[in-house]
């Protein structure tokens, strides 16, 4: 969809910017409540490729506390992003890319279009989502091919002499330089829809107890959703294939040998998984992955001037975000709302970027930005309504707030099923919604305390944990530096075939043998028979 | 083979005694390098279940540093005892037990008597092995029935109200006492022979990679090796069986109701296990399990007055130690040694309690007790002679000594195997060993540097960790003890049969399916060229 522009290595000269030192207006994510130690004995160099939106705010808060240590920091930054920018223990370095701000803000528009949608026929709405897939992953491989392919800043970076990459391998342009300049790399992610992660970490994944990502299951699966389960399991591969076709032949192009997206993030270091089993659903690990949900979680910050007597009131206050890509909602969905808000007694802040209605009731306050994390944190909080997004839910349930979840695409029906699945809220469908439905949520999650309990155990022990997740994700960052790798945590499963691992060459020779063993049994019972039967007829 | 004494309930009243701080002649294990919370915010009430020998060193450590941070620990020691006794930060509770100390002495000279009896015949080895495995079993068994049938101990336990109960399964008595009073456990242990920890935790163990115990294979197994430990794992159910039917009748008597030892053990709420993967081949492992290997690696202290001097010289010394449990060796063996000895010039530490020979060499020293761990931080240690019992491995891990390792018995030959394929020494067979062989050996690990360096590493990578074994393994018992269990890290692989667990009766239906789908499609195919026959025939 994006070609590469022939003129990126020309541009590159001119983009190319070490922008060390400089202060971005995002909030510094989850510095607070580490204890780590400021000035390590080793001083590493550490590369680092991110994703944009969502993905990019806890790859930030590693960068940002490993630079803080003293290592060298660089970020890899596309020269058009959503949310990415410097920091002040970072520096950067932007590469430029064949598209404008106009496509960004076309994909950043995706989710209130997706909503403004939702009345349209079902092949109306499959066709509608098709296209808008289509236009990220456009992007991405755009994204991926203006680094990958500009000559200058690979080779520039080839003589940095790095110790390791820190990257996001959901889409492995980074992965891909680790494996070009020979590299380690530690990988933050919170998953990869085919399972594309577990199979290259070789990690194994029961059908029978581990749900699939699509499919809103929990881990107490029927038969029915165990043979649903099953079969996207044994899809999976093909579904990654497709999923990755593109990007294995960039593979095949960057690195000039033929080896696959798999067999490139097998070789892995450390996998930082950004969850955790209050969250998610016990399942096995491998010994290289560590679980580092709740980077993002905060100590509380005050409320602005302005805000916090607004909060304050005897029945407590609702925050409702649908995440920074729904900016607006379509206005009979923003009606429902406002008239459910009308009826409850609570106050609401609501993040919502477009015109304020004119009837907006007195208990609620609209605003463009809201300090969503501090909010969750005051204590007069009593419902969050959300889309489900990962990082707001961990903010939600790092504070122990009872949860109205509104899922809107990709891994949000999951996480929202998750959480509801421990008792932390309720979902509800957002294309679908109601006065009535809305009001009945919300009053449920308001008024029945067993919401509120079982958030403030699920956050007790979300937050029970031996290291603050920031401190360990850095941890393993340096450890990789430190040690080249962490090869001693590499299962030997890696070098063996599919059919070696599942022992089934094992298993045909013992069947083999067994069957052996029972035909030449029963063949030496019916001659000992037969000849019995001769001797007594002889007799 | 032994019986319970009925006058165990009589005896009780006169044994019970609450040992208080009292100080015990034991080095205080592992608190040292730990920088745990003093005064805990919850205090709580822990029940430790030890088993003796070798285990009991770890279990102390967590023991005394639960206590030490201001929880109230009762420790349960039968009155006569190998290595257990009182320590600073827990109480003792002692219960009588139908055997001497004459039995004990037996099976603490068993590792020299098997030794000794190197020399018979191979069915004579057997006979022997088996002998002294029986005895073993013996005492075990007394001594569960001693502290589960003794109903005033038990009655008494059970008013305490703990908050969990900490023990080593390899010998489930704890775990009964914590199902009987509904508690949550702790349990720190290296691994049960029959992969019982395994099967209890749910955790995949694919014998294609993750060698079983007393196979002496590797994680990097060939064809034959494969079928074998295939084989193995196969026979493991059966295994179990063998190793705990007398403890499932004891469960069975204990609790009143029709559970066995796995499923009691599956009721676990925490697994430390005693080992790392610097030490152990990676493999899948569940939430709940924790690595705790190296609890028992403490920083240098200086050694004696005496021993200081003697160690000290241009090439260093050797430390040799085959554990608590060889006290001496029979004549011919302890000649090989010293002729050995005689010839580097290397001096030598020898733990040795009989008696001293006349023919002494100069560079060797044999003392009834060495501060080993002490000698092995000593900056002149050269090698380390073991016998690969799991602490002393650690000892040496810890320090980085290469080693020169001669199993006995257990888990060892699998110990130094681990070791040896990570090039931390050689493995040499003391059955069948000569002086030329052990010459060999030990020049090999104290002139080749090569096994001096992979030590070095893989001590690094040992003591790169994010929390001391000790404080991790403190911080999970009191976080079970703090939420009364650790059920969100319960797999749901607990609720499901084997069957439905390996998704089997679901591939029988997939299979169903296919089949039948293909046997119609073959007969619409065969009708349709029948009609086709026909027609052109009919034309």
């Amino acid at each position: 969809m994006w070609k590469i522009a022939p003129f990126t290595c020309v541009l590159f000269s001119l983009a190319l910017q070490l922008n060390g030192a400089s202060e971005d207006g995002l909030a510094e994510q989850g510095t607070t409540g580490v204890t780590g130690r400021g000035s390590p004995a080793f001083s590493g160099r550490l590369l680092v490729v991110p994703m944009d939106g969502s993905h990019w705010a806890n790859i930030k808060a590693i960068a940002q506390e490993v630079g803080r240590r003293g290592h060298s920091v660089t970020v890899l930054i596309p020269e058009i992003t959503m949310r990415m920018g410097p920091g002040k223990h970072y520096s950067t370095l932007t590469y430029p890319v064949p598209y404008g701000r106009d496509v960004i803000d076309n994909i950043l528009s995706m989710h209130s279009e997706i909503i403004r949608t939702s009345s349209k026929s079902f092949m109306g709405k499959i066709t509608s989502r098709f296209a808008q897939v289509q236009r990220i992953k456009g992007v991405l491989h755009a994204n991926a091919e203006s680094l990958l392919f500009n000559a200058s800043l690979i080779s520039h970076l080839q003589q940095q002499g790095f110790d390791a990459v820190l990257t996001d391998p959901f889409v492995p342009t980074g992965s891909l330089i680790a494996w070009k300049f020979g590299l380690p790399t530690i990988n933050l992610l919170r998953g990869i829809p085919c399972s594309l992660d577990m199979r290259a970490e070789a990690c194994p994944s029961p059908p029978s107890y581990v749900p699939r990502i699509f499919t809103g299951f929990t881990d107490q699966m029927n038969f029915p959703q165990r043979v649903i389960n099953t079969l996207v399991s044994l899809m999976e591969p093909l579904l990654c294939r497709l999923l990755y076709w593109r990007f294995d032949k960039i593979a095949y192009q960057f690195l000039g040998e033929n080896v696959g997206i798999a067999e490139v993030l097998s070789n892995s270091s450390i996998w930082l998984l950004r969850t955790d089993f209050a969250f998610d659903f016990p399942r096995p690990l491998m010994p290289n992955v560590v679980l580092v949900g709740g980077i993002n979680c905060h100590v509380r910050n005050p409320l602005d001037k302005d805000l916090e007597p607004w909060v304050s009131g005897p029945h407590g206050f609702v925050v409702f975000t649908l995440g920074s890509t729904v900016s607006t909602l379509p206005e009979e969905i923003t009606e429902v709302f406002l008239e459910a808000f009308r009826q409850i007694r609570q106050k609401v802040i609501w993040r919502h970027t477009g015109p304020v209605p004119d009837k907006l009731p007195e208990n609620v306050k609209m605003m463009k930005w809201v300090p969503q994390n501090d909010l969750l944190a005051h204590p007069g909080v009593r419902a969050f309504i959300t889309h489900s997004g990962l990082n707001g839910l961990y903010e939600g349930l790092c504070h122990g707030v009872p949860m109205v979840m509104m899922p809107l695409h990709g891994d949000q029906p999951d996480n929202a099923k998750r959480m509801a699945s421990r008792g932390a809220g309720v979902v509800l469908d957002i294309f679908s919604i109601t006065v009535e439905k809305l009001l009945q949520g919300l009053n449920e999650v308001l008024n029945n305390t067993r919401y509120k309990d079982s958030m403030r155990k699920l956050s007790a022990l979300h937050k029970d944990r031996p290291m603050h997740p920031l401190e360990l994700s850095v941890y393993w960052t340096e450890f990789v530096m430190r040690h080249k790798g962490a090869s001693h945590l590499r299962p030997a499963a890696h070098d063996l075939y599919w059919l070696q691992y599942h022992s089934l060459d094992v298993l045909i020779l013992l069947a083999t043998v067994l069957l052996v063993v029972v035909i030449v049994a029963v063949n030496c019972v019916r001659l000992c028979l037969r000849g019995l039967r001769r001797k007594r007829k002889q007799d």
